[in-house]
């Protein structure tokens, strides 16, 4: 297949800083009470008031082409991508990967492709034919998505998924689908490396203390602009100590910081 | 005078990155109303996700020794330094330069000491003997303060100011100070150049949108980790376009990151 017009390159010089970021290259932190957890990488792109985006819904270009292709070519390393329903919702993400070389940009088949993944415990998402991510699907152009639900499907949105090659997953929980239960549902599946990518919510409970150290790497993109209030933020709940006083939520090991054309990439471990 | 063993290094192989971003060698953006303008520096270190500190009141550790020894640089090469009373009020900050070479840490009399301004429209901060900066001018190792205020000031606070040289600068205004009364008060007293230090509050007011054009350079530090909700948080008001919509409150250009230690510094300018 020739180099489709829009297949985007990441070029060595760039990743070759990123890479030992990537779970090909970095050990997985294992813990023994969860023997098959995937490796991962929580990645976001935010300006310098921690927003990803001026208001819930509207998207909003934050970094630079650089720090897109950079985007790409993570997915391209990871077997799954995850996202909230508010990302869905509001977004309607194509969540496939433009790589150059990787199935449908240039490669065979699906390869190097990963799988979309969505949270929806109580199926707010209305997954549509028209839905970006089952159009690619559907074309050849990306895998089908599984839906991490708690709740009843419909049979016309099952039929949809599924007529592209995805499903529904169920999984268990009262008030919401927690962290350490994805984590298993995947590695149950023979999933070994997720990407997560937004939006707010999903990247703030997963930098919770309970949740925090379920993370690998963090490959995070800063672009040098102020969103102001009422953006959608990052910023974790707080942490106390024992004594009952605030401490900082976590701090990166490892750090290394990667100028990207005019943004800059965080890349560091938990 | 012998190098004093609290003085602090910034090597030229890193001042290089920071120095166009300096008043010395940058052309100042002088609005002609205001022809005396001085060069303003806007500099602050934050968290990733822009906090100052834990909460108001509690001194933060956030950024490295190479970033500190950049801040004490960067004052020595500013007329003055500037700071919200919040901040005075909170951390009885030293604001003097210990950079190695300047008047009180190896140099002669006070040169290259910047003179700290802070602002305090309602006399909330009780200056004291005790006060750090009242005790570093008497000692002869910094430039004795500037209170700028738009209200009274009782006969013992101005005595102890005035007993080591500084003195209090009455502003007009109703509500509170404006910033482009305070620079042009800098400029009337010969000041050429200020470098903005902080808190949250006059932060967030000099990149609104009224006040941002007074901004000639911006110097951030940026560490890697997150405080969590609840702290001194930089984000400034929204902005919105001429059809109502919500638009990025400012992207700086010429933008340079400079690794630094674990921490990175954004340069750039308005
Ligand atoms: N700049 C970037 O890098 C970037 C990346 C992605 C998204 N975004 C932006 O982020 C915004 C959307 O963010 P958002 O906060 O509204 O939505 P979100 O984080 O994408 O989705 C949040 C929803 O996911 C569901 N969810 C299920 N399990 C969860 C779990 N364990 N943890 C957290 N959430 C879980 C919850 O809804 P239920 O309880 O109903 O299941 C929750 O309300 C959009 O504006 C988008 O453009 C930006
Ligand atoms: N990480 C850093 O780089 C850094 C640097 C500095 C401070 N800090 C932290 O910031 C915190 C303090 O921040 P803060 O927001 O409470 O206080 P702040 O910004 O230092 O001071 C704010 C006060 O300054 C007065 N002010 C007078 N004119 C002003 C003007 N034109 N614009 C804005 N303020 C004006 C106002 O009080 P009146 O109306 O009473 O005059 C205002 O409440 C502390 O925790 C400190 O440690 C961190």
């Amino acid at each position: 297949m020739a180099k489709p017009r829009e297949a985007l390159n990441f070029p060595s010089s760039n990743s070759i800083h990123i890479d030992p970021y990537l779970p090909s290259t970095s050990p997985s932190s294992q813990p023994s009470s969860q023997p098959n957890k995937p490796f991962v990488t929580l990645t976001y792109a935010t300006s310098l008031d921690s927003s990803l985006s001026l208001s819930p819904g509207v998207q909003t270009v934050l970094s630079g082409p650089e720090s897109k292709a950079m985007t790409h070519y993570l997915r391209s390393k990871h077997d799954v991508i995850l996202i909230g329903c508010g990302t869905a919702i509001a977004d309607d993400p194509s969540l496939n990967c433009r790589i150059e070389g990787v199935g449908g940009y240039g490669g065979e088949g699906l390869q190097g492709q990963p799988r979309p993944i969505v949270l929806d415990s109580r199926g707010r998402w209305n997954v549509t034919r028209e839905s970006k991510v089952v159009k690619l699907a559907g074309g050849g152009k990306g895998k089908a998505p599984w839906i991490f639900t708690m709740s009843e499907v419909g049979k016309e949105r099952r039929e949809i998924l599924e007529g592209v090659g995805g499903q529904f997953v169920q999984l268990p929980g009262k008030d919401g689908m927690e962290w350490a239960e994805i984590l298993k549902a995947l590695g149950e599946r023979g999933v070994q490396s997720v990407m997560i990518e937004g939006g707010g919510h999903v990247i703030n409970t997963l930098l919770s203390p309970e949740n925090a150290s379920l993370v690998d790497s963090v490959i995070i993109t800063l672009a040098p602009t102020w969103l102001g209030k009422g953006g959608v933020a990052v910023i974790p709940d707080e942490r106390r100590n024992e004594q009952g006083s605030k401490i900082a939520v976590g701090r990166l090991r490892d750090v290394k910081w990667v100028p990207l054309g005019e943004d800059v990439v965080l890349c560091g471990r938990f």
